[in-house]
């Protein structure tokens, strides 16, 4: 199989489908693979507050769809795929990658926007994957229905935790955040809420040594990172937001990566390889935030415009 | 009077919005300074199309007043003033400004975020000046009904005068669009829309020389640019879209700009004086999109609070 596009985006989440609607709307032919749906990482996010336009809110699943919608008015094509590897040449780029429901694929593209964004970190503990399904979760928004009425561990006191600790608060029982350092590390604004909120209790200095259960979780063993002390409390989930990890293994040896992997990009968030751009939480610098996100991708889109405009490619 | 602020934002359009949403809901004290109403040179536009997560498009005007709502949610507080001067002083600015209600304010503020934007060039032709508001205009959407039913002249053949031919359209009796290149610059769905759209007529490599009228204007003078050939036309109204001029007046002498007057930032978008930073179409090398505004207006409030989280500042 071989297919020719003037853009090959690779990741559907902000960064993806704001080049994949300013590629189209553009004139050029694009093409977005995506691993999973509409959103990428946003889709977890129960409301939105901070994307400019929505003076309400609204959920970062139809944040994403609506996106992903508008991006296809303007001919945008997408599939559900896992890009494996990217050979640069000089007037073009192949992309292989997997189809989700089976099936290699190749294409060819003058440009690519890589905004693949970045994936959670595992805490590495011994349980946690053994009970991931069955309690242990990494998307609390995803996975709330198993939470109700039970008690929730939720490793990791910056933005995101507590964001979804608030979340969870109206189903859950009781919610035990831990963090590791010796203080929040979230926005004041949220940590607030956090303290006001009856059912959050927040332990810092704590680090999550087990998870056990039977068919799903029953309880996590902290450890006080100070005193060494350990205790153990029963729960009925586990979530874990302590950091991500940028999507980056199909570009290792290709394009230029700072020392945790992100990509480094010029101000046109051009890679060092021509022709191949970065957007997104993916890339170095970024702000990692929706609407910076959305700004990046409309940056690249514009640089891989500008590429076709001038090069007479045939693609 | 003398009132003392985290952050002051100079301009009400989508970068200014974004940092004031960002800034205040961080939890800063935010004083948003704007001489014209929500949404700055973005409430000129009838739809926009390219703000991702807007699948049947938004009024400009609407997505602007919407993001100022937001922003004040979170405790944003806005004066309609104009910013006469800032004084940097190392721990804090001086802010001067005129009220449009008139008379005259200080502020003091620990930083300050310039995203005021870039105004319309004028054309400089004789009756210009004269007819404005009497047919001549540099604000399609805005001025609309004055052109009911007539022909109409829009200077500038790029995407914003396009994009306004296009909205004009439905209104008017015949479009006349001239641009002094020898062809059309703006986006190709753009000018394949114009094409098609019978109302619409494209002269490329003219201009205009005079706008003459009695109490409205009555006939424009274009101008061959290859052959000199003088031309005149009935017409009942000029529209002015050649394009844009930064804002940057009252910080000539303080920060540096281009050779365009755009000011010059780092990628953290502070400019060479520390505290002061640029967001949106005011700063060098924006791609002058909504969406990159907003980007940037983000960008701009995160370094703004880093900045007053650092240091203990009284402010």
């Amino acid at each position: 199989m071989n297919e020719d596009y003037q853009v090959i985006i690779v990741g559907c989440g902000p960064a993806g489908l704001a080049a994949g609607l300013y590629a189209s709307r553009g004139g050029l032919s694009v093409l977005l693979l995506g691993d999973e749906s509409a959103g990428g990482g946003m889709r977890s996010i129960p409301l939105v507050e901070n994307y400019p336009g929505f003076p309400d809110g609204v959920s970062g699943a139809k944040l994403g769809l609506d996106m992903m919608k508008q991006a296809m008015k303007f001919g945008l094509q997408f599939r559900l795929a896992r890009v494996e590897g990217i050979e640069p040449h000089d007037e073009y780029k192949v992309v292989r990658a997997t189809l989700i429901r089976g099936g290699d694929v190749v294409y060819r593209a003058r440009t690519v926007i890589v905004a693949g964004g970045a994936s959670p970190i595992r805490m590495g503990v011994a349980g946690e994957s053994e009970f991931l399904g069955k309690g242990v979760s990494y998307c609390g928004v995803c996975d709330a229905p198993q939470f109700k009425d039970r008690v929730v561990v939720v490793a990791g006191g910056g933005d995101s935790g507590l964001t979804e600790a608030l979340y969870l608060s109206r189903l859950v029982s009781e919610i035990i955040v831990v963090e590791i350092m010796p203080h929040v590390m979230a926005t004041k604004i949220l940590h607030d809420r956090a303290l006001a909120d009856p059912k959050i209790q927040i332990r810092c200095g704590t680090r999550i040594e087990a998870v056990r259960g039977d068919d799903h979780v029953t309880e996590v063993e902290f450890v006080n990172v100070l005193t060494g002390e350990r205790t153990t409390s029963p729960v009925g989930g586990v979530l874990v937001r302590i950091g991500l990890e940028p999507n980056t293994g199909y570009l290792k040896g290709l394009v230029s990566l700072d020392d945790k992997g992100y990509v480094l990009v010029d101000e046109r968030l051009e890679t060092f390889v021509p022709g191949i751009f970065a957007a997104g939480d993916i890339r170095h610098g970024s702000d990692r935030q929706i609407a910076t996100a959305v700004g990046d991708g409309v940056t690249a889109a514009l640089s891989a415009h500008k590429m076709c405009s001038l090069a007479r490619c045939t693609l």
